[in-house]
């Protein structure tokens, strides 16, 4: 190897609110070979999500907390370039939790081969990676969509909500996504087939679940929280699905948000509300990652990839976009080869 | 018939907050006898429940709201008097939605006959009724719990929490109840077999929860809301089953109560919250029943029964004593024969 300087990003501080250029720094270091039983991966594609927020607080959740100057956990693929392990050789694809730097160096437990005949590298961060899974497991591991239910899904136009509702629309429901501005509305019916989308920029969310929703929701799925999850619950049928899949409005809240005071519907409609994490999964995956595959080659699933071309330095700032809503589809960013 | 005055409690007024003499007309009219198909019931018990201050507003639950004028819809135990239904003969005991009133006259689709070799009357609306049915299908069927399982309970030394907490030690589990006050507390630990209590009104829940569970809570069997339910959710396990049962904090609320915002938790430990009614499980009740019934012949249920005696009239004042807090066990009224 001649090419072995690592540039990483660290996390540098806790951010309160929305994180600031000081609470990272920018490391170069050097890259020892793969120790026994190590592989050394070179990071092709970062993937960019929101649940990325959470990681940086002092709090473990469903990761340990990402402890001060470590470097910052991330989504991956990319290519295997030593192996000193016997279930990689070098040039494997793989996809894992390599971190926001150029090369990973583990022992192997957290990749994944990847196959790429069933679709190429940067589609494995999205529909046969975070994006696609979550909405497989959520929807229909935890959801229990049946034919003719309406299925409600917010953050609709992101790349796990476009997912669902084109999910839904294959498993026989009806599917209505809720997302912000004209484009990202259109772009859910006209490209994505979901039967109606709800503005909430332009129209007050209940008014526009009377209207999108006019036989209650079944299934509705959450990626938002706060304010459009008490509004959902307010409007569920009698043995309901909610679905708790993120709370980006409020990943970034310095006060305690208010809770969901319509949850009370749970009782009188006989509903539940439960969350889930992609990586209990695991063992599914393949078996996951097969129907989407296919339902992305014969075109039920279509997505946008909405791809920052860079060096790891530009990671701060791409990450700032997911909560500011101005990214299109699947955020990730690609490294120079 | 000779004594066929009917003296009935109607809803005169939808209550803001807690509800007043004003609300409620006391009415006197003769009994028809039973028409094609009817029973006519004289009450000899009637069940006074947290759920009632629902039933009044003027909001579709899982039942109809109250008609203004109508008599109070009451679940009830008594004997048939007369019958024009196949189903039913003059002597059968029977329990069912019977009403604030002296006689009940319907077509028999709400009552079920009742076995007193099982357990006498005011059972029927205790263990083998409203309080042992909802606790079975809540902690049972909905919960599911596992042997070794923290179960947590609110409102324990109420008649459905303490069936709770008994039905959690039955089936192997650790049960921790919340109540009010030194005598409900002990109340559970020692007559009960809970294995903790914690006083609200003495420790801080917060202090207390990490005293009493020091495991973290595996089923949190909610019949408080509020406050009560924000912390406990703070101190589930991952894979943790919350079951809503009610909301007595919050029944007589008259702004918007807040919600609660440690929801994200099933998120984080992907756990599930659920409401329930016992009513959804009624083709099961005579199985449950049985085993009900003999739990409490072979001592491990033993319950308290309240028992208010008068007539109809001293329902209302009866009824505020359940959001006093200051009945012990199961209330209920016995009319006078």
């Amino acid at each position: 190897m001649t090419e072995n300087v690592n540039r990483q990003i660290r996390l540098a501080a806790r951010p309160v609110g929305l994180p600031k250029d000081s609470d990272w720094d920018l490391v170069e270091e050097s890259v020892p070979g793969p120790g026994p039983g190590e592989v050394l991966v070179r990071n092709r594609f970062l993937s960019v999500d929101p649940a990325m927020r959470g990681w940086m607080n002092d709090r473990k959740t469903y990761v340990p907390p990402l402890p001060l100057g470590a470097v910052m956990r991330a989504l991956t693929v990319g290519e295997v370039i030593e192996s000193e392990n016997s279930d990689f050789a070098p040039g494997d694809p793989v996809a894992g939790l390599g971190g926001v730097q150029t090369f990973a160096l583990g022992d192997g437990r957290d990749l994944q081969k990847i196959d790429l005949s069933l679709a190429p590298l940067p589609v494995w961060l999205d529909t046969l990676g975070i994006a696609g899974l979550t909405a497989y497991c959520g929807l229909l591991e935890v959801g229990e969509p049946k034919e003719g239910n309406t299925v409600l899904v917010s953050g609709a136009a992101g790349s796990v909500g476009a997912h669902v509702g084109q999910i839904a629309k294959i498993k026989g429901c009806r599917a209505v996504g809720i997302a912000g501005g004209s484009k990202k509305c259109s772009y859910l019916v006209e490209q994505l087939g979901f039967d109606a989308a709800i503005d909430y920029k332009d129209e007050k969310l209940s008014d526009g679940l009377k209207r999108a929703c006019p036989d209650g929701i079944d299934i509705y799925f959450d990626n938002v929280g706060g304010d459009t999850l008490n509004t959902a619950l307010a409007r569920i049928n009698v043995g309901a699905r909610v679905v708790i899949c993120g709370a980006i409005s409020q990943y970034n809240a310095t006060d305690i948000p208010s809770g969901p005071s319509a949850y009370i519907n749970l009782l009188g409609r006989r509903s539940r509300m439960q969350g889930f994490i992609y990586f209990d999964y695991r063992s599914k995956w393949p078996a996951m990652q097969k129907d989407l595959a296919e339902w992305r080659t014969t075109g039920k699933i279509s997505t946008e990839h909405d791809i920052a071309q860079g060096d790891v330095d530009i990671f701060p700032d791409t990450l700032l976009r997911l909560f500011r809503g101005d990214n299109f589809g699947k955020l990730m960013i690609e490294l120079p080869v």
